[in-house]
């Protein structure tokens, strides 16, 4: 488990529960399918996602059962995301293990992640109130939309910074609302309440992703976990290098029309988004976005779980202030 | 629309809904994606599967809209595994057009499929029944695993039968059966109606999956829309080969041990099975599920939607004997 949690063991503990429950849900006879999602699950990420979902129910009528559910399926739908991602970006390596593509090859990796989708439905439908259900598989259908419009978007120099705010939305942010919408609605907070959280999520994700791709202009390998410029090579242009080109730089223009890039270019093109004022400007939009989750966690009831969510949500989005 | 449906103009006109709504829940804000699932939608099977959810809803409380919903979301689902399918065969054509994963790229086909998963649940969310959903998800993810399944058997001579019979259960039979069952349900039809519906769906399944793939070793490509013995090529052993293989004769083993099959190889291998009774001895065993399936039709109530469902099932399953 993530070190993040260690000073939080009532949600620690809670989380271990979650990914027995993930556990108990890729057993099947086929002992390899099986073994590939233990794999997964054991490599596992921070586990923010069913995190937020146990911090949030606290604020209601917390039911243990129904949100260890709720987090599974939410830790569960971004792992089949990540799946697939890791399919497109032919990538090797996942939170530094092999990934399952790269070990079981990409045919593999689609009806597994498929696999994985049809699981998280499964747990839904078997716990989840019916109104959940449909918040829940409208963010799902919103989370695939936002993968397909940013491989739509690919090497066009002329994204906006709307259309690049949409995608993330899309992507990222929306799981972030929902884990923590899904607590709170599944523990029956009432409906501003549920709502509240929603938006906390909405920012935090917003920040969350602003600040990964920031880390894609800024980050040595060794803090990323893979090479930096990875979204560049993939001619995802992200929100750096899109307000870098708000001026029309010809210098980075030029660079960007290029057929293939090389290391050099790759480095050259950093250093201008660096020059043309693209990171300090994603950078205070992220601060913007963390500190409108600030201000909605304000009005949170008070407790132990708001400090706590604030204090993560520190340790989370902190890493570039 | 296909031809099948000419003799029944009142589910025809039910599928030109049906496909309307695939299409409204197609749209989005972007293009590019809309028209690649209209594309899709209009590139249409036989629209078996709606067609069958409608057939059955007919046996009860008959609720349009509940039922066009029901009959969208098992063609979606279809459809969303067939966009899967072509990224994993690597296909160019499907239905004598090119593939979505052919005309936008593999990455794209990854997640318009995702997509696709993720609409078939927001329908089921917005219309069925919490017990409807439940038992879909179930369906669902049974469809995938046996996906699974094909993909970790191939180039194994040690397929048994019962093996087979298990992977084409989760991967053809099962939403055969969900297909007429959820027609059923959703009508408010007994559990016992039901439960007859989901049996006749599941022997109909299984013999159009044996016959499909007898079809890989009798057929001609212009009757196959693709080439024969494509299934071998991709080292999918199915019945006719599993058959054939039983008596362990050295020469077809000989052949699948190579490290490469030429074009005179595939032939020679559909000639074997074809000498060591593997066609005869797989057609016999659809003829048995044809046979089951009809005499669990028997017990339908009579009406003229039960002579429409024994018609169809003639139309689809007598291509072989």
């Amino acid at each position: 488990m993530h070190a993040i949690w260690n000073k939080y063991p009532e949600i620690q503990s809670e989380l271990y529960v979650v990914r027995e429950i993930m556990e108990e849900n890729a057993r099947c006879k086929d002992k390899v399918i099986e073994a590939s999602i233990k794999d997964l699950i054991q490599s596992g990420g921070k586990m923010i996602r069913p995190g937020f979902a146990v911090i949030a129910s606290k604020f209601g009528d917390y039911k243990p059962e129904r949100t260890r559910a709720m987090a599974t399926v939410v830790e569960m739908f971004h792992m089949a995301t990540l799946v697939h991602d890791d399919v497109i970006d032919d990538s090797k390596l996942r939170r530094g293990k092999e990934t399952i593509q790269s070990k079981y090859g990409k045919e593999y990796a689609v009806y597994i992640g498929d696999y994985l989708f049809c699981i998280c439905f499964k747990i839904l439908a078997s716990t989840a109130s019916l109104q959940s259900i449909q918040i829940d598989s409208k963010a799902m259908s919103k989370i695939c939309l936002g993968e397909v419009e940013q491989l739509n978007s690919r090497f066009q120099k002329e994204v906006s910074v709307k259309n690049y705010l949409k995608r993330i939305s899309g992507k990222t942010a929306e799981l972030f609302a929902l884990s923590l919408y899904i607590g709170a609605a599944e523990s029956d907070c009432d409906k501003k309440l549920s709502r509240l959280f929603w938006n906390i999520g909405h920012n935090i994700g917003m920040a969350f992703q602003i600040i990964d791709d920031l880390l894609d202009y800024t980050g040595t390998d060794k803090q990323l976990g893979k090479e930096a410029g990875h979204d560049l090579r993939d001619g995802i242009y992200t929100l750096p290098l899109i307000y870098a080109l708000e001026s029309k730089p010809a210098d980075l223009i030029a660079l960007l029309e290029k057929e293939e890039l090389s290391e050099e270019d790759i480095q050259k093109i950093i250093e201008l988004t660096h020059e043309y004022g693209g990171i300090d400007k994603a950078r205070a939009l992220a601060k913007k976005y963390t500190n409108k989750a600030y201000s909605f966690m304000k009005r949170l009831p008070d407790n132990k779980y708001k400090i706590m969510l604030q204090e993560i949500t520190g340790e989370l989005l902190d890493r570039v202030y």
